[in-house]
């Protein structure tokens, strides 16, 4: 029986408060289920190893954590310490980019116990996918400045589309679509304005669209699909975004349903060719770090999708009802969703659950 | 004693039917407040015409409205007839573009009788301004294709700024910061993953800051923002964006104030050597002209806008107290806001509330 080696990254602030709990939880559901999960520990990706090593990771890093069957990732940056053009590009977005994890996958799910910022949404109003492009488009590193520091200073900064990488990404959306009950995909555009890239990316989705007969798509601008959100959060079964447009519906969406503080993620190569990296939609919130207080959900149910892209259902489907029945109870909730429990109560309450 | 020349195109779908309302309150309002208006109709920027000329305005159309004081503008559009880059590029973005119209201006504010759907959100919590840069940013037109219909294609589209139409806007939005009680700006940015332009328009921002000392700013990411929105409407007093952070942002602000359908807007060319646009930001909704049911409060809100804008404080502001009565009452509302009224009505209420 095959035994999946992780590499657990805590990286900074709170992400080495939710970690534990996160472990706690994922070990309690893999020995009920019979998984057998081996841990591997790795300081790198922190401001502390950064301190010491003047690098956000060692040179070998791909040999370190390379081979893991996935990475299991708290969260990384400290702007007042360190920019973010070093930390998160020397490592979150290393990985998405050198491990090819060209899907960024986030539920928008209204949970039992979180009170949504929307009038009158209950669970089960609000249950979809955001899938995000995750390695080109807008975030490309392709551009520069010329005549500095005079009136004609300009910037300029290319988004770059490939059929490669919008098709791959439309497929793995289109897939996922199929496979729900809805079968319903609505793509992120804004082509009436972005008058090259965009009218691209809806030529792909059309094309690809043939593919899947079964599936219902629409798209809409991402202005008025931003709205829509708020004002139609029903609406949406799997929603699929260039980079900066799936970065942010994936804020949004969990702002929607109450918190970014609960939702997780994953960076995903489909393929297994490489490890995909699990963490929260949270950051390392360098206000809140170290007083054991932080909200461990976003990290557990992380851990959830890590153990669903394994194929391991079961046990993740255990993490996900264990967060749900965890959520119910206002004892158990951390402070920022009125609760009491602090960040150790709340793991070691969703690990009772499980 | 000076006549406003104000030129009137309804454009299409919807336009036409909201642009009748709008001009009777104008009308009123002038009157009540000694303002003296005088209209010009064009039929030009509408499918209409592109029927009859194969295009969307006039060779001339810069001489026939460019001397006017200001455009009173409907919506147009119409997709099933007329690709967008056809109509809209044909129209108004070219007006924001040879009018140098750099500011797009947008109120978010919760308005009696409009339910918000944020949950316990109450007239007066949300006021703020979205400021847009009109005029650059990722709205521009250069790129290209690459290695078509291979498995190489590709496309790309630079985002351009400069710093005359960076700190231009900046300016706009400080200053309107400053005449605030509140002296807040929060600026949209997204330097973490877009990496060359974003940290520009950062840095320029700081540089402004410098100038306006009694202004409190911000930042945050556009993805956080649009969280923020919705969870913190009452944190925001004037935001600042790009171009396409600015559309996102000024579609989702009147979402969370309840409805696209009332929100108005101003296309401003601040030194006035241009005329200005004022429009609602709904759009030409085919799906419902010709059917007398749009709700003409975004085009009327728009009227005073422009009214604002001339230098007519007293007549704008008689007008926006007339859309709050107005909306306050539950038969005076059109259908989308849960009243009866039909078009005319609803705009012959505020006419007679003015
Ligand atoms: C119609 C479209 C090009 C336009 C824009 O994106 O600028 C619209 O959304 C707006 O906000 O006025
Ligand atoms: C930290 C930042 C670069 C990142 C992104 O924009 O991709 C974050 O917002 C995310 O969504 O994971």
């Amino acid at each position: 029986k095959k035994q999946y080696r992780i590499a657990v990254i805590p990286g900074d602030g709170i992400g080495k408060e939710v970690i534990p709990e996160g472990l706690r939880v994922l070990e309690v559901a893999a020995k009920k289920h019979g998984v057998s999960v081996h841990f591997d520990h790795f300081d790198f990706a922190s401001w502390d190893y950064y301190e010491k090593h003047g690098e956000m990771m060692p040179e070998d890093w791909k040999a370190k954590i390379g081979k893991h069957d996935a990475i299991y990732f708290g969260a990384v940056g400290w702007p007042a310490k360190i920019p973010d053009h070093i930390s998160l590009w020397g490592s979150l977005i290393k990985f998405r980019r050198e491990f090819d994890q060209y899907v960024n996958l986030r539920p928008v799910r209204l949970m039992p116990g979180v009170p949504s910022p929307l009038a009158g949404r209950k669970p089960g109003d609000i249950d979809f996918w955001v899938v995000r492009e995750n390695t080109e488009g807008e975030y490309s590193s392709v551009g520069g400045r010329m005549f500095p520091d005079t009136d004609r200073e300009f910037v300029t900064q290319q988004t770059v589309m490939t059929r490669v990488g919008v098709d791959r990404i439309l497929k793995f959306a289109f897939d996922l679509a199929q496979s729900r009950p809805k079968k319903h995909l609505t793509s992120a555009t804004k082509s009436n304005g972005i008058s090259i890239t965009m009218p691209y990316w809806d030529e792909r989705v059309e094309a690809m669209a043939k593919k899947y007969p079964g599936v219902k798509w629409d798209k809409y601008h991402i202005d008025i699909l931003t709205a829509n959100f708020v004002l139609h959060p029903d609406w949406f079964d799997v929603v699929v975004g260039s980079n900066l447009f799936g970065d942010i519906l994936s804020d949004l969406g969990p702002a929607c349903t109450g918190t970014i503080g609960i939702a997780p993620s994953g960076n995903i190569n489909p393929e297994g060719n490489f490890p995909s990296v699990f963490e929260p939609v949270h950051g390392s919130a360098p206000d809140i770090a170290g007083q054991g207080i932080a909200n461990p959900i976003g990290m557990i149910w992380s851990g959830a999708m890590m153990l669903e892209h394994l194929g391991e259902k079961d046990a993740a489907q255990s993490i996900v009802g264990a967060i749900e029945r965890t959520l119910g109870e206002r004892t158990l909730r951390t402070r920022d969703l009125g609760g009491n429990a602090d960040t150790v109560a709340c793991g070691k309450a969703v690990a009772e659950m499980v």
